[in-house]
């Protein structure tokens, strides 16, 4: 027996990213993410549909930790601390990371196709929001304005956490990007 | 000589919004739209470089003119202020025609590819905006957040406009969506 390995999920999102960023996306078959992480392709297919997944495959389980994190709150909540909540939960989720996180961002950001399918995640999850506010009987505006806000802060923030010289926590980022657009729609 | 008609561009536009409309975008074809507008398909390229084309031409220039807004402000005007000046003139460029806003909107909603392209095309102003604030010295994240509002802003309020069951002003929807915003802020 060798010295331990992390599980071949991981190794091939590892392999897979730095192949992307080395060859770019296009670029890249699934036999040479294998290959590098020293695995079949049909091990490949057992952990991602395609070559794309390996960057989105955290989707839908992060809409649904969001809406889950929604369903904890009271109801007396207003529209931007639920949506606040939310962001904590997405924070949590996708800031353990940083040079995984500033991986992936820099393969999405290189490539128009994976730029669009990012921005179509975020919109989904802003819709998907959106209708739960108004389940919990946030009026139809204010439920739209609030998800809609809350991923405006979320690009900006993450932007900053993953570009940023110094290693900050992307909650703290989050926060204070929140507290920014508060004041900024105070005192426009 | 028979009654005025409008010019081949419009009489094209009208043509091919309602074909969309009865067919389905990927279903009407340019010979249609020629046909109905009672033009030639030839006639049709020397407006429109495609099918898209028709639904997309106005996008450059929106940003062309919604930048051009933001250089008449004073260097004192804050963010979310310069943003509110630029909403104004998309307003005015894109709230003339209520009737054929809402066939467009139509259109691009019945259609995964069109409404990413309108994403994109949103994001893309965003982006240059954010740009256009920094070069104003406004800060960085300022700078990116009031860009984001804004098209926050802009997409909750079209969006009204265009479903309304009256006929308002899409500038009096989209102050009223600003000014929600605002309490939104205040209020979380």
């Amino acid at each position: 027996m060798g010295r331990w390995k992390p599980g071949a999920g991981d190794r091939l999102r590892e392999a897979a990213l730095s192949l992307y960023l080395e060859r770019g996306f296009e670029q890249t078959m699934v036999a040479d993410i294998a290959e590098r992480a020293g695995v079949t392709a049909r091990t490949f297919f057992r952990y991602f549909a395609d070559k794309r997944e390996v960057l989105f495959d955290g989707s839908s389980a992060l809409e649904e930790k969001s809406l889950a994190a929604l369903e904890e709150l009271p109801t007396t909540t207003s529209a931007l601390d639920a949506v606040a909540a939310v962001l904590e939960t997405v924070a949590r989720t996708v800031g353990g990371d940083r040079e995984l996180a500033r991986k992936r961002q820099a393969v999405i950001m290189a490539n128009a196709d994976l730029r669009e399918r990012e921005l179509i995640k975020l919109t989904s999850l802003s819709a998907a929001l959106a209708d739960r506010l108004r389940q919990r009987g946030i009026g139809d505006i204010e439920a739209g304005l609030a998800a809609e806000t809350g991923i405006a802060v979320f690009r900006v923030a993450f932007s900053r956490w993953v570009t940023a010289t110094e290693d900050h926590d992307l909650q703290d980022v989050i926060r204070e990007t929140l507290d920014r657009l508060r004041a900024l729609a105070a005192g426009g």
